[in-house]
Order: C-alpha cells, then sequence, then structure tokens
C-alpha cells in the first residue's frame, strides 16, 4: 500500500467524518435510499417520501445511467438532476447522484449534494481528477475487478487534488458465482478500516441483485463495521425501468430500517 | 437447482437439526474452535482448554493435513487422532477433524465426532460416498471455486447415501483479491437458507487469513443468520506449523466469544 | 516457486521424455482422442476405430466419471475398464482413463497405460501420493481454481512418491466468462516450459464447452507450443451421456487433426 | 447476445475492413507496436524507427496514460502527441494513441490515426459515445472484467453513434492466477468471430506482462486466428518510465515478427 498517501491512516488524518446538510458520514450510521433511475417526478417523489418516513438519511437517483446497451434507458439527464432536487427541498433530503462525464461534474454540482462515481468508472481517471477539484463528497464505488489497493489509490487521485470528502464504498465484486448478481466482499470492510481513514459503506443491492438477500447483508455490513447502507428502493419495484430484481418496495424498507437502526444501536 | 432433491427445502424436510453429544447444530448458535493442525499432546491440550473456557462448543484439529506442498508438515495422523480423543474426554468437546482418503473414513470415525471434508476435496465424490454410509454428522466445506449449486450437490451425495447430518461451512472463495487470503462469500448464507434445509456456518479463519479480520467477519456472519462458527485458535500462534497468521491467542478467541454471543443474543 | 524441487528445471532433469508403448510425449506432438465416457462396446469401438484412422495417438474414455450430480450417469466402472482394454488391443492405441479412488489405483493399472488425475481431484493429495507409487504415467490435470505453482506441487506430491511420469495438462480455469465453459488459459504451457521439464498438453474439450472454438484452440496450444491435445470424440455426440456439446464427430476430429498436423510440421 | 445489433454478423455486415493510410486492419495480418508511453522524442524516434524496420505496420505510444497511482508518470499529454505526429511522418507509419477523456477526443483526432479505448475505459459510456461521433477508427480493448457479450455492447454503443470502425482488442483478463499479470483468454478470439464481423487483435503484451512469453502467445494468437497483435516494444526497455518488464527490445521483436509472419504465411 505504499502509494497510498492521503487516504492512508499512516497521514496522520484522523477518521474523516463527512458532514452534508446536518448528515455526518462516518460518525454514525447513515442510510441512502431510493430508485437505481429517476423515472418520472412522481416515480421519484413518492419514492423519496418512503424512504423519508423510514427514516433514511439521503436519497439517491440516477440521472445519467451508465447501462451495458445503447439501448437501454440511459437516464432522464438534467430532467432527472431538477427532479431530485424537488425532492430535495420537498423531504429535506441530500441527494447523491452519479456522474459519468468530466464535462458534467461542475454543473451537476448546482443540483446535488453528493457526487458518485460508478464501478465501471473507479479507473476513470479524468473524471476523478475532476471531482477532486470541486467542493462536494464524493461516493467512490469499488470496481467489480479492483483489489482494495487499487481503490485506495482512486480515492488518493481525488484527494490529491484537493477534495479531501471521500466516501468509499463496497459493491460486490465479479466472481464465477451466478446465483448472486456480484459477491459481496463484506471482510473489505474492516480491511478499508485498518489502512485508510475513509468512511466506508456497502451496497446490498447491487452486490446482491436478489431482493431476499439485502436485509441479511445489510445486517451483515453494518456488523462488520460499516458506515452505512445504500439501498436501492422503489416504490413500484415491478414497474422500474432497471434493476427490477433488487429494489425493496417501501414496506420491505421499512422493515429494513427498523431492524438495521436496532442492530446498531445493540453494537454500539 | 432442479438436481437438489433431498437437501432441497422442496423435498419437505424441515431445517435440519444435528445434535452431537448433546450440542445441537442448527438450534442454536454453534462455535468450533481449535488448532489448525494438531502438533503435539501439550498444544492441543493448552488450546482445548483455554478455547472450553472461552465457551467454545466443539474442539477441531487436524491430523490428516492438505498441504500445499510434499514437504510440508503433513499431519500427526494416528497420532493426532488419539491426542483429539484425549481432549475430548478431558474437556468433553465433541471433535471434528479433517479426512483425506476414502480408505480412512471408518476407521478415524472410532476417534472422532464430526468428519470434515475440506475445500480442496469437495467434488471428491469416492470420499463423499463413503462419508455418506456412516454414522457420523459431515460438515462440508465448499470448494474455493465452487458455485453454491455445485455445494449443494456435493451435500446431495452425502445424503443419497444415507447420511442426514450435513453441516456446510463457507470458507471463503478464490478471487482477484490479494489483501486476503480467499473472499468471505457471506451473502451464500442467507442464500443456502433458500434453498436447503441444512445448517451453515462460517469459518472466517481461512476466509480473511488475517487475525485482524477474524472478529469482524465472525460478527458479519452471525448477522447474516450463520448457524455458527469455526474458528482457529492456538495457544501460541506464533509457534503454529501452519496458518500461523489466521491463528488467535486465547484473549483473542474470549474476546470474539464474548461480542459473538452477545451479538446473537440480541438477534433472537 | 522455492517449494517445487524435482518438477524443477532446477532440478538439473532433462526435459522429460515419457515413452508410452511407443508414443513419445514430450519428444514430439501426441493427440489423445476418445470419448467423455464409455457407454457401450459399441461406442468405445466406433470411437476408437475413428480416432485411430484420423491418427490419434492414443485413447481416451471414463469409466469413472466424477458428475457434479450423484444423479447423473457415473460410468461403466469394471465393465468400462474392460472395453477400454479391447479397444486398446483391437486398435493398438495406448489407454488413458480416470480414477477417482485411492483404494482403485492399482488394480486399474492392470487395464491402462495412463492414469489420470482430473481436475477436481488435483488437490486430492492421498490420490496423488498412490498414483505416485504406481509405474504408470499420470496425467495430472490443473484444477479448475488452481494457481501454477500449486499445480507444479502437485506434480510433485507425485514425483516424490518416486514415479517421474506426470504429464500436465491445461483444461481450462473458472473465470466470470460465460460464453465458454471454462477459459483456456494457454499462458500457462510457456509458463510451465520456463519453470519445469515436464511436458504439458491441452484439453480443448473442457476448456471451450464448444464444439465450434475447439480447433482454432488446439492450433492455438500447437503454437504456444503445448507437447499435445487431448480432445473428445464420440461417433455420435448427439446420443452420449455427457458432455454432449464439447465432443467433436470423426469427420470433425479428421479436419481438426489435419490441421493440427500442418501447422506442427511447419513450426519444427 | 440479443442487444447486439450493429456489431453482430446477424445484422449482414460482411467482415468489417479498416483502412488506416493504406493498412487494412481485418484482411491481413496487422502488427501495431511502439512503447507504454511516449516519454522523449529520442526515446519513441529511437523505437519507432526500429518497429519500422522490423515491419511493424502502425506506431503505438500513450501520451495520456491511465496509471493506478496519481504519483506515477502520467504521461507527455500534447507534447507526446506531437512527438508521436513527427514519428509518424518520419517513418510512414499510422499512429495509435489511447484518449481517457470526453473533452478531448476531438483535438486528439488531429495528430493520430487510431484512437484507443483502454480496459479502464470500456464501461466509461460517455467516452464510447464521443468516439463514435468521431471519423477515426476505434481500438477497444476488452474491460479486464468484462464479458465477451459486454464488451460488444461497448462495440455497440460506437456503431449507433455512426462510427462504423472498431478494432476488438483482447488483452487479457484477471484471474486468481498470479505468475502472468492477466490470463490472455485466446478462446475469445475464434468466439468474437462466431457472433461479430468486427476485426480483433491481440495484446499479449498487457497479458501475460512478461517479456519472455510474449513470443509464444503471439503465435498462439496468430493461430486462434487473430487478426493482428499489439506489442509493446521500447528501445530501452530497462529504462522504461512503465511496465518495464513487458516491453521487448527491438531484437526481440524484430524475431518475434520473423516467427509470426512465418506462421501466419503458412497458415492461409
Amino acid at each position: 500500500m505504499k502509494d497510498i498517501k492521503l487516504a492512508s491512516k499512516e497521514s496522520g488524518t484522523k477518521r474523516t467524518i463527512i458532514e452534508v446538510n446536518g448528515v455526518r458520514i462516518g460518525e454514525r450510521l447513515v442510510v441512502i435510499a431510493g430508485p437505481c433511475a429517476v423515472e418520472s417526478e412522481y416515480q421519484l417523489m413518492k419514492t423519496a417520501e418512503a424512504v423519508k418516513k423510514a427514516g433514511a438519511d439521503m436519497l439517491r437517483g440516477g440521472a445519467f445511467k451508465p447501462r451495458t446497451s445503447p439501448y437501454s434507458f440511459q437516464g432522464l439527464g438534467l430532467k432527472g438532476l431538477k427532479i431530485l432536487e424537488k425532492a430535495r427541498k420537498e423531504f429535506d433530503l441530500p441527494v447523491v447522484t452519479e456522474v459519468l462525464d468530466s464535462r458534467d461534474v461542475n454543473w451537476i454540482c448546482e443540483y446535488v449534494d453528493v457526487l458518485q462515481i460508478g464501478a465501471r468508472n473507479m479507473q476513470n481517471f479524468s473524471l476523478l481528477k475532476e471531482v477532486g477539484k470541486v467542493n462536494k463528497p464524493v461516493l467512490l464505488k469499488r470496481g467489480m475487478y479492483s483489489k482494495m489497493s487499487e481503490w485506495l489509490n482512486c480515492a488518493e487521485y481525488i484527494l490529491s487534488e484537493g477534495n479531501p470528502n471521500v466516501i468509499l464504498c463496497e459493491r460486490g465484486i465479479r466472481t464465477f458465482e451466478t446465483y448472486t448478481r456480484n459477491t459481496l466482499d463484506l471482510s473489505i470492510v474492516p480491511a478499508v478500516k485498518e489502512i485508510s481513514h475513509l468512511p466506508v459503506i456497502v451496497d446490498p443491492s447491487h452486490a446482491t441483485g436478489r431482493v431476499s438477500l439485502i436485509k441479511p447483508m445489510s445486517l451483515a455490513a453494518i456488523a462488520a463495521g460499516a458506515d452505512g447502507l445504500l439501498i436501492e428502493v422503489h416504490y413500484k419495484p415491478e414497474e422500474a425501468l432497471s434493476d427490477k430484481d433488487q429494489q425493496l418496495t417501501p414496506d420491505q424498507f421499512q422493515e429494513l430500517m427498523e431492524e438495521v437502526r436496532e442492530l446498531y444501536s445493540n453494537m454500539k
């Protein structure tokens, strides 16, 4: 880990705590929830209302979607950002959204609170440098093929450009196992914490790709020491334009939140 | 999962509970602990005493060791079994040991309570058929390259020979990540439970290969719904003949047991 | 590679050449062909006749089959060995067959010329030790999850018991790619040759699992420096009891042999 | 492969042949060679002279380098492009260089003949769309974690924007094997050719990461049906600023070219 400097505990930096409109990531458990993609104002507002009610701390939703096929729904773009902004105000929820292009970084910052770098762009170094220059926290997903050392080096790209606010997010790596969409690598949570001072959260939705596994893996993530969760919730998952099989209903999310909060309070 | 018959919940079998000298696996949390290998009577007795004191339910220890190199310590064989038998009586701890050869199955049964099939022998079908014929529970480790469906088919080999008492054990799969020895796939725990009625335990020692990660991953395993843990403990890990870096000291194990028991009681 | 002693070029051993009834493996290109499993006398004799006619050097055929499910065809056992022996005499083809159980090693030797250790048993160390004690060459397949160093250590197990005649066989490793059954790792061929003096052959049938890819990968294997090929051929693949999609027809094998022989003669 | 439309043979498109200043990729074997990175005018000119003399068809060299660490040499940028342009004229070699940022696509086109999308950016969809809009062929490397279907979908992103000239390049995938830098998946070459009409070349330098394996894997690639090779050559590899262990000397490259050309002519 010799190249890891600013992101390393050896830099002397204390555990990084990132404040986003009063939500303090790294200090207490933070749950970010929302749909895979912003599909319409109605869909987002209904979902945002539900996750707020269940106790989510932040809202997620993709306006620009990195889809395997060019013929799949690519997201609503600017229109999606405006819908996110509306939900942000209406429900007093800080908003996280993915940025795909270095040209979009600056103007997207006007609409959202946290910029997400997705797994496919983890080593898009131009994009990393660009988000390193802005004044917004960055949620950096681990690439599906990436070693811990490479992931921390990507954080280092952002930190070395001047932005100290990086939230790491484990979202499953690619293996031979096909029952789950990816293989959630929870060992990386305590592993990151012994090397780095950055907060690390877990996305069991993309990792498992199965509704039935999201709650147990959320609980496991908390027990492993994660600083938070990123959970896909849709007010009607069966009508979702992407990731149908891994979005929770509001009721499922409510149940998850109750168990997660209880476990977390017992572990303190 | 069409080939999974006897091991499947669809068989109508209720959750399997396996009783080993009063320890009921599948009913309440079971912790199996002990050294990687039986190295001497002194080493095993000291370690057995420590794990008993800390509250372990069963004792593990290898008498036949499947080592990568033919020039590494291969285990004490029969002498090791006799030492295990002694510790078993002295500390009233049921004993688990690995069997490597179909010729050894019958006579090893006279010394131990549970036969372990190691990851490298998961698809040693001759051995599976042989342990399917005896009257001892089998702890079946997942191969480091094996899909859940293949693992359950290996359980099916044992069940179809007449032995219904199979304990599945996740011990990490092989991926590109090198920080940990293997990648612990905790999602497999709730995944197995939605397909099969067999109990499933977790071995964080082999999975992580790092002392510092064993406690957090033990807690995560419990939170994910595991029925038990398999933990390597050595009274002096620094002098171990194998797996030095992943065996806990008695003190570390004591601390792990306390946190694990507390978490488990809070989750009920 | 510090543990690799007898299998290493550093041992001072010249390139190992293994003679089997006049076939010299390691000296010139050797092609081993035949069905996945011996299914009947008629099937084996018809297939053996075809591969002999096309120029195969040796005959393969499984009498004991390591199948994922206990409910799949497990091979004809002794009856299959007797059929192999008959074909061996009739067509003057040395025979390779897989051995699954350490108890069977000695008596199987009476029927065949080369013992095969399959991928799933690569680290079945009891079996390796047993085939290390007999006077027959061993074809050692690489495990689907195994590093070169581990594979060579398995050869070391055999060599250190006194049997110097080990033929290594690359048959594809397990990765995330699903288009092919496994991922054929041809780089291992020149890699093995820079570390070890043992001959190495390639099995493109199991590696690709697709008839259409077997010829190009056979040619690639020769170009990479392989000492031979292991090719699945069935006189009627559509009626095969296992591995239907990867067995060549006699005509396809004839065509493969012609191109392979031509490429090999051009490369000398 | 249902999403693959324009890149599919089922589209009715004949095998794509891409002409770059007289070099016809997809028609006859094309070898692209040059250093990992442009380091200085002297280094590039000396290397270009050597690869031209040995018979390379095109020159490669990175001006923008995607490095794991932000503290490693990041390339000469515009200065590097100007050096490439000079070598291009001096030695009449079309030039391939990597583009990392969607903002750079247009102006880089003024200096080079082929734009490369690196493995880490394979699913940088913004960049793919951008290179889909320009009038230069694109060399699209396979991501180290990517399935064939995902790779072809990335080609589809480029084709669907209007640019029909995509050259696919296999460069090794990430597996558990550590002897080689990556695992070269040569089966993908005939596999791509049965699904798509696009040309596919092979990069054995990044795949193996070892000078000793580059020639055998180049020969194997030709035998597997590859349309060309991408080979790293440096006039003094021991002084290279990146990828020291996988760049050939001019003499090694000369020898490789001779054997490759001979094999190719024998295979026609």
